[in-house]
């Protein structure tokens, strides 16, 4: 195999009561990737359609993704990337990670897949650090594992895979307004009441169960951010409606992704999904604020070749 | 029926990472009750064997948990019960939750049973608040449900029971020591970095998952309490030889049980949970301090007709 063309999908973290630790990974919104090899070593990105995005190897996430990869294995050959983008940066929904994940994934399946989905987490991660300063795995791993997952720790780094219930399904809906990262940062205070963290992990706790019995009900129950979700969604103008309108129509539940601007919402069933998404998208047509909207059923493969 | 005899059965709260959430039940170790329909209205204490504690209903945990009971049925007639007290009061092993939930499941089984178990917790946990001044389920709820239980939240009150992995033992030590509750909880800071309560939350999120997927290894790693361990374990002489013996003899992990003084640790089959009491017993036979010991699978059925 010379030559792979690879699906990159776009992903949800900080999912509600799972900030910094739950992820989930999205089936028919992502990029595009080309992963050619090469007699000349190294890894060049040749081409990136759909964004302005830095062609050189080590201002671009994949580029540096797969560095980090290179390191720890011999070859004699090269890679060349290309990528069409169709996740737009600074959405929140996984952009750079579909990027660096697709990019590790297709390198590793060239080179006769000498390292497992875990350990790409590790090198994809590099990506994240170059996109955001901090090397965090939220959304990489659920685009290279698919499916729900959980980040356990960082020390060691270690991800679960958790259970997907069959009939989940994510709306998610961009409105087209700018959340600087930095500032979706600075409102996260550093200590916080163990009351509230308390009642977080009983629900995210809960969450876990509901995912692996496919309680759907109880998903709902447990779709509560006590700490992060009150501080942060005064950056997103109409969070509280949308929200609640996604749940007015038959959603479970929902929240911020990732650090926003997207919120999404989780429903039994593509036919609700469906109904959230139009009761989302109108609260936006009111305020006279553009967006996009995506409606998906869990990925469970994450990284797919086309 | 006009009479059942019960075995109300110790429990472990508190565990590691799922402090103030998660519970779970143990098999061998626990009080006996009697308890008896008569023909005179409202409930008495009539014997107490093994332990000094209140006869008068409304300071005993047995006889308030029913009161609470009694207040949201009618009954033409009452109820007597006879405690025989074999779990001792303050070791940190669901002494009096044993009595509340035993009281209120037997209670109920006489009545014809008009309330589910979900609802025979908010009774029991009366009792609680008796004993210790809050309305925590954190030991009834394992005690009446069995198996790990997880307390999801207070409002409104939900428990939800957990799989249990089938080889699972547990080994409690009970150090001969007095603990205070007071100071168990003056010693507790009502604040906490976000970053230490994101690594306890990732590691109860595991816990949980492990233990549906019976991942003993994985439950080993999920076993590490950030935020209470660190503060309440001084109170506890030799709190850290005993957990790290249990770990060196094989147990997955461990912590403090309850509020202490009491130390459990986890394991995977009987024999492995024999070796680890011997190497806990080790540590305060060293210190000349007196103990109990308990090994125990895990109960799934909770308080049990006998």
């Amino acid at each position: 195999m010379n030559e792979i063309k690879l699906f990159c999908p776009a992903t949800i973290a900080n999912i509600s009561c799972g900030f910094d630790v739950l992820g989930l990974c999205l089936d028919n919104t992502g990029d595009e990737m080309l992963v050619r090899k090469t007699k000349k070593k190294g890894v060049r990105i040749t081409k990136i359609i759909g964004q302005e995005l830095p062609l050189e190897t080590e201002k671009n996430v994949a580029g540096v993704a797969v560095l980090a990869m290179l390191k720890e294995t011999e070859t004699d050959y090269g890679f060349e990337i290309e990528i069409t983008k169709k996740i737009k940066p600074g959405s929140g929904i996984g952009s750079s990670a579909a990027s660096s994940a697709g990019a590790v994934f297709g390198v590793n399946k060239l080179l006769g897949e000498p390292f497992s989905l875990n350990e790409l987490v590790k090198f994809a991660m590099k990506g994240e650090e170059l996109a955001s300063g901090a090397p965090h795995a939220d959304n990489v791993a659920p685009a290279l594992l698919g499916g729900f997952t959980l980040v356990k720790g960082y020390d060691p780094l270690e991800v679960i895979k958790l259970h997907s219930p069959k009939e989940i399904y994510a709306t998610v809906i961009h409105p087209q307004i700018e959340v600087k990262t930095a500032d979706a940062r600075s409102v996260i205070k550093q200590t916080i009441p163990l009351k509230k963290a308390i009642i977080q992990w009983g629900n995210l706790a809960g969450l876990v169960s509901a995912l692996y019995t496919e309680d759907y009900e109880l998903i709902g129950r447990c779709l509560h951010d006590e700490i992060v979700e009150p501080m942060r969604s005064p950056l997103i103008p109409g969070f509280h409606k949308v929200k609640e309108a996604a749940i007015a129509a038959g959603a479970l539940g929902g929240g911020i992704s990732g650090s926003g601007p997207s919120i999404f919402a989780l429903s039994k069933g593509k036919e609700t999904a469906e109904k959230a998404a139009k009761a989302m998208a109108e609260i936006y047509k009111d305020f006279g604020v553009d967006y996009d909207i995506h409606v998906s059923k869990i990925n469970t493969e994450g990284v797919k070749v086309l």
